[in-house]
């Protein structure tokens, strides 16, 4: 099933612009009258059938449609999970982990720079696009965010509310469980509410002691991902992974 | 650290040759008397002292060491894993999974060819080159064997011996666990012997009814990766990912 996105979406029809609309009306050539399935990005999937097509020999297209049926859309998880991960210091590298991210299921992608970052600022449209393209690859209905970079310090000094289990993977010595078990102490404690939970890898060269110490004042439970040693993207993925796992 | 490889292993000592003395000789640019550190594949790793260079204008380099200390290597794991992936369509992809998979642990990657293969053959060379650099940068003994590509209903028909957990990850409805209640399972029956697993991930269009058939007479298990629609790459990395976790 092919996924368009797009967040114009009013009672009276759908609107396809820009990128979405040149795929759909030159591309893949749909005309007046074909079905097509529409995502919000919010959870929302549309059945709709295209009433109008707008195709300039310059510039882009427009399509609009009528919706003739709105359900929830599938891929919904039952737990939130927002991935704080330093760039790598290969791009590639990082899309690989932003691209798996959002096929496994992620809400929010934030690129945080730690003091011993090598690579200290990402594209965040190109991740944007890598993110949709993966969401309808992976026919997901709800479009993770990406956001800004920011630092590490500034991450751990957001206020997370409570409930949100609060992860970091880092490589120096102490007392640290696996994820799974964080996840299962968690639920224990949390009188059923839905599982929340916010993870931080960090950078080739492991967080600084400073950014490790600041994280278990701000209450972000130590986690380990066993003896191997990753790579930045791959710590990334197994993390998404086993909480992917871990709610199955 | 830094590690080279080698298989030309005596008690009066080691020889790099080809690639691996030449990067220990031109690149690193390594002297007689230098420490440098050697595996074999096989769990061995060398202390060593370079005893004699031989660094010709044309043609490779020699380097002759003599062994200090033979301990264990790091990275050894409490159970054995085959993975056999169908190679995807895009080699990219299946040499990001290689290089996943090596860095978590493997033992052996066989490239199985689906009746609903679009890709048939791979570089196996060019395969292990990267097992062979993702080891070393991960830092493991024990150097995955990567196999010659060989069809689903050929793999299936190999005598696995007693005592292997053997699965196929597959689409198709019907009685399914995960990889970790499936590894549980085992346990209880297998009279604490180590783990052993073979497992199967097909290709973009999955096994077909006939594999997946002949899967479950040879005693290949079913399982599930959720509800997610992963790609194959993905569903090869998560599954080793699943294993890793259970293992720690």
């Amino acid at each position: 099933m092919e996924l368009f996105y797009s967040t114009d979406i009013k009672k009276t029809g759908i609107t396809l612009s820009g990128a979405e609309a040149d795929h759909c009306a030159r591309v893949m050539r749909h005309k007046e009258g074909d079905t097509i399935f529409v995502f919000d990005g919010k959870g929302g999937l549309y059945n709709c059938t295209i009433t109008r097509i707008v195709l300039p020999k310059r510039g882009e297209a427009v399509v609009e449609c009528g919706i003739v049926e709105k359900s929830r859309g599938v891929g919904e998880r039952n737990y939130s999970l927002v991935m704080a991960v330093c760039p790598t210091k290969n791009m590639d590298r990082y899309e690989w982990f932003v691209e798996k991210a959002t096929e496994l299921g992620v809400d929010s992608i934030v690129p945080i720079i730690s003091d011993h970052s090598i690579r200290t600022s990402v594209k965040k449209e190109r991740l944007e696009a890598l993110v949709l393209s993966a969401t309808k690859q992976s026919l997901k209905s709800c479009l993770p965010v990406v956001e800004d970079a920011i630092s590490v310090t500034d991450f751990l000094n957001r206020d997370y509310g409570e409930g949100v289990l609060k992860l970091m993977a880092h490589c120096e010595d102490g007392e640290k469980k696996t994820i799974r078990q964080r996840i299962e102490d968690h639920k224990s404690h949390s009188e059923g509410k839905g599982l929340s939970v916010v993870l931080m890898i960090g950078p080739e060269g492991d967080f600084s002691a400073r950014e490790i110490e600041l994280a278990l004042q701000k209450g972000f439970l130590p986690v380990t991902l066993g003896e191997s040693r990753l790579r930045v993207e791959t710590a990334a993925v197994v993390s998404v992974s086993e909480i992917y796992f871990a709610s199955i």
